[in-house]
């Protein structure tokens, strides 16, 4: 930690502060400048309240070199993580598809999709059972019943699964799903970061809508330092000003995430963008970007969707999309 | 709900949606422009997925006039609705101020700080015993034992006491507990909402950092909708691009929330700036905008404090702040 | 327009606002509904002040449903527009980049980089000589010095030069160049879009760092109505609460606005994210997403660039990239 | 100038940044810890490019510790600075309010408002004779004619006047204007400042909506570097994601600005929100907050104002307003 003092600070008050570092236990060493006098402490300085000491009177700023993110950070552990859900594998290279509706309504409709959706290259199947919902009057999703009839859909084809998770209350119930999704308002409900953080199966972790990419990676953490190293990092559009879109999609997160951590990175375009008809643009766009894989709505009948029908794909509009990505993976890859 | 169709539509596909909506047990009243055609559905259109319309190729725009929150509407519900935390009222004219430490840290300390702020004026007691923290790495509350803290300082003070609920399974801890503050993170933690839907105390909900107002009354309709109507609204800053303060305080929630909803508005200045010398002016902005209470951040030892030392103000400060504010409070209600 | 009433609207309140509406020459259409009463405007609503009837004690909403902007609409203009720039063409399935340095610096610098594009692939030239800096103490580029020595690059390579104007009192200067950068403060200095409407030459309007894409094309619309159809509009990052990189590139801008115009779309990767490793993946990705060109910053001598070097490109790394750009356009145009 | 290495760093790559460094004539104090070396760079490092240093594959982080904007600094100017028009002072304790219509419509609507905020208590007469407005299609002032119905105006009541500037061509018909405003979408139209800059007159600069208070502070700078140091700072709101106000009022603007700056601040709740019945508390708590004025809108028949009328006082509500401000000055005083 680097704390660089205002000029002319008074030598009483400058003592008082070092004195206080040192009784911290943390070595200080001291730089005196043509202008200014700058502190450099050695240590454990995690303890050190950044915010109190930037607050002090004689302190012009203060600046933390160490880092904050450990297990998720890239400069601990450089090579790229491998998530494998079965057969399927994400991140270092290998690039996966989870398309699906955005809420399981029938043992028809999803097994249907679930055909369509692997016949056009999709590698997991998603669908919601339980639905964050804003009004408590919307529906909130099938739950059990919708769990069941993803076990069906997981069995008539292969795919593996991909649910979200909203209440520790709930985990028992997720013993057959093959990755839990903590959705974007749950980013940051840390007491089911650590309890999915106690569990072994891969956690799809979707980025809050205001949260910067250390928050995304400090959630991750919190997963991580309880044992379980399977997360996969999800963009999912940010808020912004922009009003054309619901949310405005953070493409460049992309290679900073891939940057700051070797977690694999997937791009949700279709709670993004809110538009089907956008949604195949920005999943090139994304593929391009060099993300690990995508996530996208997929429903067989638009019209009737119970919720977000707006940005469903139709599965031919999605098998010509997955086409696509293909050949951008070539480009990208070579 | 009224459907703007696009120039030119197509009679056949005008049809087919049309049929659909009366299907839907809607009607359809058909307004034939110049430049276009405009529908209004008649009915319970709570079930039509606006979006999903918005995105048919022969629509232009759709705009809902029904109102989706209905038991904080003040539209249904004119007067104002005054909680009551023992002898202590808050809203529809009474005004309350919360202050206390970030964190409990320990007795002596609880106790000292509940007696200076109740000596300055406070009317509630505010401590953090179980903490959200961005890291999984900082310090967490003291929990449980700090619930203990909490109440020995009440028993010394008579304060009622105001803390932090993070998650379902902590609920029975929280019996003794006054008023339960539901954190900005967790606004739209769905689950925790029912659950204390459910209990019969007064629920301090924060405002998300990246929430709209009508998503924070959603949020306080699934408090009420569930059985509880003792809801307090808390503005604390909203996250912009803005780089000098932690958040930027939304003051104008303020006044718009009280024409929107009848539930009382307080203001947390301390979280929202994060900077202890900006807490007095934003406090007594928010008293001038018509706030009905404040929460604000009292350490009787900045130095030493284990959290957001840097936001605290001291009690003699708090003391002088809590006379300006109600000599404020005497201009607001002439 | 249409105007929805509140429920139970007093009778000659509502007579009141209807008068006011056919004094001003609209024809009103009155729908009573079981819940509410909602009038259509029929007739030149331009001149109605939307917020002003927003406001009004008797309405509950407002909602415009005819065009604000009609020469860059692609409702009246289904056609891609194409701008062509000497033998370059841009839009309508013609692809540009353009590439060269932040500033221009001396007779060989601004020489060898032009090559060095041309030779990589680059279409035009781009180099700042008047550049606007947010101090006024920073290097504010070599003005009519720069614009010089860009036309000697030209002569040299025959690359057209794209160049920023900041001010009416310069465009005398800029008879030469080929194409005219409004940079993204400017977006709304409208006298400034007035003058460069009354030019023929091509104009490159860059977004606002919080401009909608409304804004954006209202100001399009500012210089195509003063005579200058030739708009190239660009997409160069939005300012956001994300803080890893300068602006939050807002790829999505993309396929809308060629949804809601007929104009030619570029992206600017290297200010938006202020970061040289970043440009390479978002270069690709804007180009996946279907943008009709690219605005890449080059240097040969990244260490001494006066400004911005820390998102240029060198030149060996701009030929790489240039190649893979063309191979995401062969996936996107099959 | 502070940059830290990263860990495990090359001593050939860092000799050679430390050569650089001493080649552009400065100091370089190096400081070896446990985990990383540190570099000090000693003498104006105002010519270093930060961005450009941050990048460098080993650098891990850069802070700059010295000032950027000089003239307007608080640091190296402690007393606030008190701007006189006529016999009207504004900053260091004296508080003016400028109220009147966004447009000039007619010398009848704009002396008889003159008289009435007057009358209410007004400082200064403000009036749009040039409007920047988003659409070429909509009312763009009355141009010279609004100035010379200012002018009237001024005579029949002796309030000096406060107008917009757009454009440097018209700098010669404001010489008898009092205060020449800034606006929001032209605070970083650097020509404009530059000219302003070199006019005696005071200047009202409006924050942009997208910029920090450092850059207001840069843009002041501007003008005060051309040797104009009559500016007043204005605050008028931020674009957020935030949709119930046009835009949202950054209040803790206020006493940061005063930290940072010497230069008086002042608020506009009119165009902040937008709507007006948020305009009178918003005021007062722009007051509480220690705002040294106000710019409020005030119209004499909303109903027909040419734009902007949703927003607009009535004089009598603008009456009442003024006396509450007057009673919050003087808490805010003691």
């Amino acid at each position: 930690m680097i704390i660089a003092l205002k000029p002319g600070v008074d030598a009483v008050k400058q003592k008082q502060l070092i004195d206080w570092f040192e009784e911290m236990g943390l070595g200080v060493h001291t730089s005196v400048g043509s202008e200014r006098t700058v502190l450099g402490l050695i240590g454990d300085t995690s303890k050190v309240d950044m915010e109190l000491v930037e607050s002090l009177e004689i302190v012009d700023s203060v600046k933390r070199v160490s880092e904050t993110f450990k297990m998720c950070n890239r400069k601990f552990h450089p090579e790229d993580t491998v998530v494998s859900v079965g057969d399927v594998k994400i991140g270092g290279g290998h690039f996966a598809i989870m398309a699906g509706p955005c809420s399981v309504e029938s043992e028809k409709q999803i097994v249907e999709i679930a055909k369509e959706v692997k016949a056009a290259g999709a590698n997991l199947l998603r669908g919601g059972a339980f639905k964050p919902r804003t009004s408590p009057y919307d529906f909130q999703g099938l739950k059990a019943e919708g769990l069941a009839l993803l076990k069906i859909a997981k069995q008539e084809t292969g795919l593996p699964i991909v649910t979200e998770l909203m209440s520790i209350t709930d985990i028992p119930l997720f013993e057959d799903v093959d990755v839990i999704q903590i959705g974007a308002r749950n980013m940051q409900n840390f007491n089911l970061l650590q309890e999915v953080g106690k569990l072994k199966k891969p956690i799809l972790l979707k980025r809050g809508l205001a949260n910067t990419l250390k928050e995304l990676l400090m959630s991750a953490e919190y997963i991580m330092a309880n044992g379980n190293e399977n997360v996969i990092l999800c963009e999912r559009g940010i808020r912004t000003y922009s009003d054309y879109t619901r949310n405005t999609l953070d493409l460049s997160a992309v290679p900073m995430l891939h940057e700051l951590s070797h977690l694999p990175v997937i791009v949700d375009p279709s709670h993004a963008t809110g538009i089907a008809r956008l949604v195949s643009p920005m999943a090139l766009a994304a593929t391009a970007a060099g993300a690990d894989g995508l996530l996208i709505e997929v429903h067989n009948d638009p019209m009737h969707a119970l919720c977000d029908g707006a940005q469903s794909l139709r599965p031919g509009e999605f098998a010509e999309l997955a086409e696509r990505i293909n050949a951008i993976r070539t480009v990208i890859k070579t």
